[in-house]
């Protein structure tokens, strides 16, 4: 009844390829998707272990698929360059979504650092390793339950930090809602946020950081 | 057409007097109140600058009025003991409320420490006074915001922590409730939570746990 | 990608050792973090009748798993002395909250007594019981639906009182908010809140608490 | 551009007569109505004391106007008969909605006895006074914070009770929703709920009660 | 670790048995609780049809279960008297809420005419049968959606009408909040509210009616 | 700083003339953006008598201001063609946001019957006026509380019916949340709805539809 | 214990016939509705492809099922006239709600353009379209996430649009309400709304409108 | 009680330095914040009109203050560079907001260039300056209502967009919530989001931008 159209211009435009949220797809809009993209390069997100089984097996032998992450990439991978994000995690249940956030970055060739279990319940964790924090030139900070990490890191780092609220909690934090009021309420200023567990997203927003200083560095 | 029934034992029975809440009374209503109460004390809380000026001048002359934490005393003064309980505040908005913390305590005999401008966007701030936090038998926390003071503070320090979430902040945090949610959905276990706005009621649990202590020293 | 940080040093610093939140962490994580535990002693909360059965059996056999409040723990067990908190529960399917709060505060080494279908409806039940109840240093009461019995134990008893609302209940009490906003809003002052079905919060504040009291009496 | 239609049969078809609510309607609105009423019975509610102030002179003189519950009754009044109705009140901010019950219970001829100041933090006050209650056919209870009455009440009475919840309280229980919650989620069955601040619609429930055994006891 | 205390003196107390409410309920505790009502009789509620072919065989043989309202009788039987409650529910999904009053009516010994599918988008059919209705002494009016029904129903039937809001419904109406809104917030004053779903809440208040109309009667 | 820029081409693109929302706007934006339109017509919606009476003389003696709606016409006045569109009111409190419907009708040319007084507790008022309203091309219904009109409506006319929820209402009512529900959860399918207390946004839809309507009988 | 009773006579009082929603009716409910309308025609939405193939095989046989949009139909099918709707869908995961719009109107016999994937996201595709947009008496609008589309829509099209919001997303957008917001308080005016997911009121306002162009069209 | 603490480093920390946010704060802890700061530069944020003229004169004459943003700057002005952020408001009524982007930039030595009433229902007045926007380093976007042109500017620029919801708007989007969930949830990837109305938020988190890039140029 109706073609996929994909924005094939999209990461010229927007420095960002499009990508696939396989959630809510049924299985045969994702195989047609995929088959429509032959020869190019995709990446697919929210594609669970279970989706990642079922579709046919031509197509699944062509995805280099994470089922952590719930990540895909259809065609060939990128070789990411150094590490100039730091992807900081707030606690292990935070993982998932802190990959996403690595897997799309190197999909577009960018290199991450993950650093992981460095919630504020223990400032020390997270004051051992501030300095290698420090080194990158974005900072990605994942955090669900009260997203108090967003507030302490930015106090502690002046690279531009993107906060990703995370679905990891229950009562008042279920869903990710704490979280994602503990990023846009914090008293710190200069930090941005996105949806709750938008690793994609907040790589994207990286990636549009990274390309706005690759551009004023090719310029001068 | 109903005369006021105050709760005089209360205190025997919880540890703590019944006080006046006096937003959304009437002049006529909080006037009857005190005439009623005469030749004993009463805590008065919420009670603004524009009511208590506003009060007969016999009663309000009985009144000592602090507008900042809009608390009045009726009766004689307490003479607060030493300081066994540590008030800190995130910013200098929360102050009024922290202020009615120490107040309801001193009402009660009891001396408390405030510390305030100690929020985790300036970490160095509140790590320069936490030596002298943790000499007190009990924490009060006060902020508004995201309130990520109650996980930093839940993690640096062993006594019990009452977090009290106020109303301070705009858009997502209007009303208090990212702080709220904050003191909730801490990722510091034991931290324990009151109503937005309600230093009376930390008070209270303060006085509470101050005479459970006391009753264990007395039954050694 | 990461290793697991586990913050030993937290029960020295704030009373409580980490426990290890098991919902939302894969199976891999938990084995990992098990294996990474050897020798020592850990607490694990949330962890379901299904995950139980499904980790590797040499793990599983050194776990003492309580379906019911789904805790296990991991070493050896600790002997809990005589009960000071009394956890007081409303109802019978309250009960898997309540033996979270005893189980968590059994590993401390603390005792505790549960008294179970006390609620308000029927309010002889919780009288013939205060005297009991009053006999403990801490009072954690657990209640979902309304969550009245906070306010109800509040003007009865004067010990520190933790609220744990609990998600029991429907239509406007589903996921236990209507329980929270009745422990928040309580008209007993001194009562203090923990987030919902957060049983391993409650026992933690009450072990601040007694670590208070201890420390109070070692000091005379 | 439109003339009022006041449905003159409502009390009739469903117990009770129509109603003026002031609030949202403008002074001219409010004279419209009156004057069109003329040699009729109204009862008016949310009126208050500034737009009573400034009604025209020969309007406001033909008016009962009550300034604590905002009511007021244009043309005769009626005469109450003996109390068949408890008006339970939990604090004294409630007033104002209980005695906008007993005004609305009045002018349709029905006797009420309002009781106050018996919030559950201190129960014995309560309890002073439940006999008293008992002896009424219907009970309506008026609380705010976080209506804990309702379900005390609920596990202690037989007769009908309707739960009017208010806006007193402050935090969660800004605006009444906590009380509300308080009344739907009780454990104690057989409670029914109105609006927050709805006592003129408890009165007309209570009056739908009233005349249903009226017309039982009339069949007899 | 704890027994089950039925209120059995509840019905005593405030005319409706103390029933079991099976959801979050263990297998084990239901059980447990119908072993210790042995020789009495017991109402249950949210017993689905899967627990209830998965209690004991013994224990299921006494069980008189009603699969489309997941209600279940332990112990005898009651003979309902003629009907005194007309239920009117406004589609056929309303119908398991319908089902469960009608059969808490029963339990009682109270009889009910069950009047569906008169949603008001069709409003003949609600017309229809409006005379058959305000033959009874009291109305439980069931819907979901946005329970435009108890508006209508509100200005036609002068009885008292209890609202029982249904979670029929999706997006804004998911889980009835948009039912129970239309049932707080009608123009029709004098209708009272229960819980979502609450098809055993709004029995109950139909009970206390009666008993309230039987007791008035018996006093001529 | 910054210019307006005023979308002159909107109404031949989109069937509506832009209009100047005021609430926001400081007055000397307003009085900017007149000054800037002088010599063609101009909406003004929510414009308050306060700021109407705070204007320059000159700008407020080019404005048709009409207190009750908030609406001002700048330039000449069009003259509404027959009626085509009922617009239907549950209340007198409905009636400014009827009336903006009204007036933004007006000031684009097209005629309306204003139908007050029509609120479903009263159902006979709403019958004795359906033939009328049946008689016009599009229907606009305006209600607060429950919303309950826009059902019982949407099942008599067969005409488009654009539901405008209003802030009229309290308590669960407050804001035309629940108003907005029952038009979006009606069970009377083919309603469609607005924001609440968009009047402008109402007439705007049915200036789309007439316009279609034209169109097509021009293609005849 | 109750028959079914459908409004037949729906079609000619409003423009659409009943259709019956099947998600919360349980299998035994839907056969009896489809046996009491042999020889009648019927539309059933939201039946799933596991409720379908549990239906007994005779009736199953009756039915032209769509399981992408979870609807059928009941009797014979309607030869769809030429299109006068465009439906214009944002991504490949809101076809399923734009199929139900599409299945709806041609139950009714009206024909349909559907147009998918053009998100603003990639404004260029929408572009692309739009004078295929225009040459339709009606849009129905069909998007997830933050629906902007919507606005975009109405800001370049004069034709009515009726905008149905998606359960399309996750955070901030999980269950549509962001799309609803969206919808609601977008700033292009005219846009009116349906419930979320609401594909089959969003047919039946289209076929309100279409019937009012016919009828106009007639008059002439 | 308690003697302000600035962090006067937080500038070489996070790379902007800690502004007063007056909203909340008494005039005379303005007062002492201002005198404590002699001789430095501070920025202040939400200063009305009203409580700028009540400010002491000596202090009033050291401040630049801005009454449309409410911003003051107390100290040295610095002399903005070259303008390197685009600031894009969707309407005239999100001027204040984005003025307070702009003075906060310049208080920081950063130029800008605010670009306003582009709001997507007029969509050509956008596509009109795009090439303009496109030329700025950062942009950060202004709008309220449902912020759809986040996502249009999100689709059609590759620079970092930094989203500002803010209050404008009524109805569902009161408080700004709905233009929040459009940042948020938006189509476009790699938008990212500050509180509602932050201003300040937003030229902070451009600054930690324009310092990457600065410091990124001088590594080269």
């Amino acid at each position: 009844m109706s073609d996929f159209v994909i924005d094939w211009q999209r990461e010229a435009r927007t420095g960002a390829a499009e990508a696939i949220f396989c959630e809510g797809k049924s299985l045969d809009q994702i195989a047609a998707i995929l088959r429509s993209a032959e020869g190019r390069r995709l990446l697919l997100t929210r594609l669970s272990a279970e989706a990642f089984a079922a579709l046919p097996a031509d197509l699944a032998a062509g995805l280099d698929h994470d089922p952590a992450s719930r990540t895909a990439v259809f065609g060939e991978a990128a070789v990411p360059a150094e590490a100039t994000v730091a992807i900081v995690a707030a606690g292990t249940s935070d993982l998932p979504v802190a990959r996403e956030v690595a897997r799309s970055l190197a999909f577009h060739g960018r290199g991450a650092t993950l650093i992981a279990d460095v919630g504020v319940a223990g400032l020390w964790r997270l004051m051992a390793r501030i300095e290698e924090i420090r080194r990158h030139r974005v900072v990605v900070a994942v955090a669900g339950m009260e997203g108090a990490l967003f507030s302490v890191l930015g106090g502690l780092v002046d690279a531009p930090i993107v906060a990703v609220p995370t679905s990891v909690g229950y009562g008042v934090a279920a869903g990710g809602r704490a979280a994602l009021s503990g990023a846009l309420a914090s008293c710190s200023p200069g930090l941005v946020t996105v949806n709750i567990d938008n690793g994609y997203g907040a790589a994207c927003a990286a990636l549009r950081l990274l390309r706005a200083i690759d551009r004023a560095v090719g310029e001068r």
